[in-house]
């Protein structure tokens, strides 16, 4: 919880700890028993909803300083993030509107380019803490949302549509399923990201023949009738395809 | 042609005109005659090879200053330019190592975060044109570089992949082919590009049952018993699939 003196002297000299005109975005898409959803934050004094963000540390690598953010607004450690895109077209990036009062004169009234980071979180796991800027947080269904603050609505129609190519060419889940889980539930998984159904028959044996899963010989026993088998994650091919790419087809 | 005068003052003064803390590196592939070439520069005092880039003025869209950047560096402005990842992991982003004796108590020592963007062009219609910080320019084939200045065959090799990656997605070709082409000519750029080969029966198909290309009705005579088929893009489809991205399969 960051109190009103540190908000002061952040206003006052947090050039001195961090880079300006530049700032991260992030995108915190929660999953949860077959819904998405994302995370806004009602912003102090601004009388609306936005991304949570913040400032890469003078001399923090950026990836560093993504981690860091994440980890200070949702408590996680352990999760997917991507870089997909820098915001520095927008009339609100590029005529430098110091909309808050109390900025206006301060370091962070200069112009921003934002580094759009996003983040695959299980949120039940989540622990939201208001930070400096930010009041508190809601979860908000990705579909419908209202206006938001500064060029945020494009930030996540930009990070919803890099997130679902990406689908195409990295594997996904290792932090959003159980160790062992159903193809029922990774289709579910696949299918919720996507938004668009998948053929059930065809797209787990892809997953299957190209490595990235394995079936482990167990079985989940969830009725008299009904034991699914249980697969894992090889996390050598796992690894080895997010770091890489993979091509499905083509 | 920039003069040492010029250079001198963008050392002084450039802070004025420009933000500081991010630069934009242009990776320029080229294509010509089934090859894939490279553009780097040879960068002033340095001794060494480097990719072209440039910085963004204070109130410039940053997608408008990759533009003029890239019609700067090589008299072009109608090329297939896309913004990929932003850098600043690397040891030489983050230790902030002014390696040019000249700008070492200038406004460009601090630390500078790069954004990427790739460009492809047709390599025999570039004017190449020293600049500021350039003495003159080669192409180099992409396999096989040097070791670079800075950070840039992390960048050269990041570029790559996220262009290969990309052709899944998004179609290419309306700058690089002429307006009307053949099959196997669009296959050449694809495999180019790709650096494997694609069946050259069904992936021209895939072209045409997306929409993204259709048959002209006309031939091309080159010979007395060959004369294929002329194709062009279907300009609205490309476009379309430009802005949303396409999905060939999964």
């Amino acid at each position: 919880m960051k109190t009103e003196k540190e908000l002061l002297r952040f206003l006052k000299q947090g050039d001195k700890e961090y880079l300006s005109n530049i700032t991260i975005d992030c995108v915190i898409f929660g999953y949860h028993e077959r819904q998405l959803k994302i995370l806004l934050g009602s912003w102090k004094g601004l009388n609306g909803l936005g991304l949570p963000g913040g400032f890469i540390k003078k001399n923090e690598p950026i990836s560093q300083a993504a981690l860091r953010i994440l980890k200070e607004k949702t408590g996680l450690d352990d999760v997917y993030l991507e870089q997909f895109h820098v915001f520095g077209d927008t009339p609100y990036r590029v005529n430098n509107n110091a909309i808050h009062p109390s900025i206006a004169k301060s370091w962070l009234s200069g112009r921003t380019i934002s580094v759009g980071y996003y983040a695959l979180v299980e949120f039940s796991k989540v622990t939201l803490e208001p930070d400096i800027l930010i009041d508190r947080y809601e979860w908000h269904d990705v579909e419908g949302l209202p206006p938001l603050l500064f060029d945020h609505n494009d930030t996540i129609k930009t990070a919803l549509h890099h997130l679902r190519i990406n689908l195409y060419h990295k594997p996904i889940g290792y932090t959003l399923l159980e160790k062992k889980f159903t193809l029922p539930e990774i289709l579910f998984l696949y299918e919720t990201l996507l938004k668009r159904k998948l053929d059930r028959r065809n797209f787990p044996r892809k997953l299957v023949s190209l490595g990235l899963i394995k079936d482990t010989k167990e079985v989940r026993k969830i009725g008299q009738h009904r034991s699914p088998k249980l697969y894992s994650f090889d996390k050598k091919n796992y690894d080895r395809a997010l770091k890489e790419g993979i091509v499905w087809a083509i």
